[in-house]
């Protein structure tokens, strides 16, 4: 590649302080480093998280920042050590990563790398601590080892997934983030059998992916639980047979799934973050078999609160990950999964913009209008 | 058989009132009615559960009344619409039951049984309401549907596990509770892989079960954890490889126990009811793949808390109800594992007295210094 270990020019959407629209740039993207990854990012779409920490309402503000971490792109160039990635490979860039050498690499039933996992303060690359982004000199931070707002971007290589070059990037770019968490939670964790009854608290792009993963599960009935009644009509789409607005009840919601389940549900899954949420989520679930999935990040000073019989009468609580998956392994399975038509991601994608209309997607998460925004980087 | 339909006169170990040593009385055992069957008990083991419906501290008082819940005996004869057992069959009786037909028995997940399952309030036969037992005439109340401190007593089919004859009552007796619930706890629910290190709260007979599962699975490293010192010479028996006592540490437990095995446990089984017992065993499984089971049985005020990111860290936390056994169907195979060796009974049974002398197994297990004491019938 006549740009391998050269400085690459290019566009990205910098976001220079808290709340204020991100400005498209012309950044200087410097070469991969030992065990990086250069990726000329084709789509990105935007997630709520990046939302949340250019809002940085509560949060450490680490500015000036390249945001964005669901996207689809190719190799551009390799540092050294990369072996498992060549330029032209597709890959799927994962806010958290797979060295597959720590215990929890090597434990079947973890995803949360020691070396990679998720770091939302970290504006630097772990290998110098420092940054492939600048402007005229002036570092510009990265954003969960992603930093997909960007035509090009590095990334260490743990955090790549390598996928069938045939899947359209425009689509499996969704899987990176969302979606996979979502839909993971459901099939990996709540794991409900062919016709047990299902609850999904939370309606946004994570609750409906959960969803997806009921009804490709076979669930007999796919309750929705949200505080809008307006997403019940959306969440149809996603095989939601029936709708429960806690507003609607004088009673506590928890109470009334039991009633409308003869006892409860078979298993539920939380997509809110709200701590009276994940509480509903577990007491809701029948008791011998019941099975409560949290998906929502809580806030630091949440408790979560319950009576200690609810687990000895034979409920589980779990909580999960980015879906269980460890993005190396079991990404590229997902996007199969969509290669042979299982998964419908295009249901996600309500919108598309050209990358210069990034503050549009923006807007329309903030909203509440869009579930998955696509930005094409070529425009 | 010659007493069939007939009322049987024998001895039975009655509890008047709340606290007072039980008296050995001549009482009258009416025949079997539909779906139940009558046992004669050839050995009865306390349990700490006896102990605690005797003292009835916070409990509804149900006086006069048998105790005794875990025992082996002979099936003398069955009332109408028992088909599964017949005279001389061999069974252990358990506390609660497997009706096989609702949906929790026929549920892979769930042996909470919905028309069996315990109940300590009622003192009386399910299926009219009344008592099997008299003395002159007076009813004296059952317990938990077995009252096995008599040598007949009268058992709802469901609640009676059929098991090879050639096992010794005198030691598959102490499989009724206890030591299932304990063992259950680990080998059903907490499942250790073998090379994983299991804690285990509250060194009691449950807590030894517990621990045995642990070693029978291979576990690498089994720490126990006890406020009473002299418990761990005992634990060593069962496979304890260490020992730790909360009351040696200034800082809480879950971090002491976090810091000995390197980022936290792989298993914990909580055997106390001790609700910050409870929350200490959840905390120090390892993030990612740490499994916490409550076995211990809490009081009704107790409430659970903890931090909701400890479950988004992938920690599951479980309960389990006699450990997840189904009385009837798997009870039988935990006897054929004792009789394959496996399962080291033997170390559980550190006394045996006459029946006559039921008390001093009462005041054994007061004092601490009995596991198990095995009460022989017939002397």
């Amino acid at each position: 590649m006549a740009t391998a270990g050269k400085v690459i020019k290019c566009k990205a959407a910098v976001a220079w302080e808290a709340g204020k629209p991100l400005s498209i740039e012309e950044v200087e993207v410097a070469p991969p480093q030992a065990m990086e990854v250069r990726v000329k990012i084709l789509y990105t779409a935007l997630c709520h998280t990046d939302v949340y920490f250019w809002e940085a309402k509560g949060q450490t503000p680490v500015f000036p920042r390249i945001l964005g971490h669901e996207a689809g792109g190719i190799v551009e160039s390799v540092g050294e050590g990369v072996t498992e990635l060549a330029p032209g490979d597709h890959v799927l860039p994962v806010f958290t990563g797979e060295c597959k050498e720590c215990d929890h690499c090597k434990s079947e039933e973890s995803n949360m790398c020691d070396l990679l996992r998720i770091n939302v303060d970290r504006g630097v690359m772990i290998g110098d601590g420092k940054s492939r982004f600048t402007i005229k000199g002036k570092p510009i931070f990265h954003f969960v080892g992603t930093s997909t707002f960007s035509e090009y971007t590095v990334i260490h290589v743990g955090c790549l997934a390598k996928i069938n070059p045939e899947a359209p990037l425009d689509k499996v770019c969704i899987l990176s983030c969302g979606f996979s968490t979502g839909f993971g939670a459901t099939v990996n964790v709540a794991k409900p059998k062919k016709g047990q009854t299902v609850a999904i608290f939370g309606l946004g792009a994570v609750g409906l992916a959960a969803m997806e993963g009921a009804r490709l599960s076979g669930a007999s009935r796919i309750i929705g639980v949200d505080l809008n009644p307006a997403k019940f009509e959306q969440a149809k789409k996603f095989g939601c047979t029936d709708f429960v607005n806690p507003k609607d009840h004088s009673k506590p919601v928890h109470e009334v799934l039991i009633e409308m389940t003869n006892g409860g549900l078979d298993r539920a899954v939380e997509c809110t973050g709200n701590i009276n949420a994940m509480i509903s989520c577990f007491e809701c679930v029948h008791d011998g078999w019941g099975v409560a999935v949290l998906v929502g990040v809580p806030t630091k000073d949440d408790v979560f609160k319950t009576h200690p019989m609810n687990f000895l009468n034979e409920k589980t609580l779990k909580g999960t990950f980015f879906g269980n998956y460890k993005p190396r392994t079991d990404l590229p399975n997902v996007v199969v999964l969509y290669m042979k038509k299982e998964l419908e991601l295009e249901k996600f994608i309500t919108h598309s913009v050209p990358f210069s209309e990034i503050n549009t997607a923006f807007d329309l998460m903030l909203k509440g209008e869009s579930l998955r925004c696509v930005m094409r980087m070529d425009e």
